[in-house]
């Protein structure tokens, strides 16, 4: 897609979310980005205890709300404090077990539109700090957000 | 479906999630079950502060949680401590901005399979106790698990 | 959800198609329809060889183009000829494998907004002119459809 | 994904294609397809007056099958004729509207597992021959398959 320039850096979307949800801001802090470009994100997260279901898995809400993050930290970092957005849509793949210890999100924009935007993401685990193997996936996820003037 | 009996009733399955996932049982407990029967169950969910977006809108993955926790909580009710169930796939339509204060999903299990269960969800906003309008969905999901033996 | 009234009967969405679409028009017959009512349709399709993947099954695209077809009719019947309306997005689960000899779509309208229509769809096989076992889905669907001006 | 060799060119997977699916193999004809790579193939079809919805647009079923179809010869080219592989879900998000008058599918093997194989389908519009405008997508699908032992 021909990306327009963001409106947010990192620091501000996490100045932005310290304001306006300040309950979650700590979803958002800017060491969790490794990428955030025009068009593209990469965020990262820690496996605790708590995301672990009965057989050792990563539950599937613990994915899915990483992936709804990603979308939704690129999504405001373009909007700004112009606009809100609100999830439409989301459909998630899950196909293999994670094993972390990090679970890293890359996501990318593929539609900026005024009623529609719509971000992929790809989910797979890592060593702290590291690049995730890009032949092992273990979620695939189709976010849509629509935005509203505020 | 022509549906088989439960093997876990909400307080066996409350007491199984408090040895087998203990940081998470509290989303288990038997009072949020106004329903829970063969192939079908109705669970509900306090909307909280930190559930809110920017806007007020309750954000996405409050309600996917209540899906996927709805589906595991029925799929462990006829699965019981016989198996693992693990999210094969979630999709999820938003409809219109939850109002709360409460959340109510209803769940209904349409294919209870070896390798593929799959539930049908809707969720709706509804005053404290009571029943949602079911002309007014807020979001309806399809929620695929698949089993693995212990 | 408190529907309004159709703005087309089955007949006059067939004669509407006739002109709109005549390469199609022969997938919306009248008598494909057992039900045509505000809110929600029931559509009838016979299997034929074409349908068959190997092994027999009956083949994805035929089961989305049914769940497809069943709600834009009833979308179409909900608009008229005031608007067109472009599908923006369609997840299908594939439950059981279709045994026919007939396809029976029951879609559900969920929203009809501005910018969002929502239909739900189960399918399932049967007899010829007879009723789907409602226990025995083989497919879901939720099919989202925009609707912009002419 | 570490990808294995494929167990069929096109052309054997045409041949095939004749032999078990004689309806369909049209569909299938060595020239749709510029790329047929272990992991990766990219299939072309031209847009045609019954593709073509009220409005101009493309429909759903059109773009719904041709990310099936190449999803599907794609898994056939790894399996061979040693299995059968039956959809299992499919979701698909449209973006633009589809201007012809070409749509190329570009394909990718994510998943290839015993009871879960998972591609990502990429749709655009190109010219008669051409590559797509890779910053365009018009429509985005996830597509899941199950195998199983003829």
């Amino acid at each position: 897609m021909a990306v327009p320039d963001l409106e947010f850096s990192v620091t501000e979307l996490h100045a932005f979310m310290i304001s306006a949800w300040p309950e979650r801001a700590g979803h958002f802090e800017p060491d969790r980005f490794d990428v955030f470009d025009p068009g593209r994100c990469r965020m990262r997260q820690r496996v605790t205890a708590g995301d672990l279901r009965p057989g050792g898995t990563v539950s599937g809400p613990t994915l899915m709300q990483l992936a709804d993050s990603a979308s939704y930290a690129l999504i405001l970092g373009h909007l700004g404090d112009a606009a809100l957005a609100v999830t439409t849509s989301l459909s998630i793949d899950f196909l293999r077990r994670p094993f972390g210890p990090e679970l890293v999100a890359d996501c990318e924009l593929v539609k900026l539109g005024r009623s529609l935007i719509v971000c992929r993401v790809v989910i797979a685990s890592a060593e702290e700090g590291a690049a995730p193997d890009p032949e092992r996936p273990e979620a695939i996820a189709n976010v849509t957000y629509s935005q509203s003037l505020v």
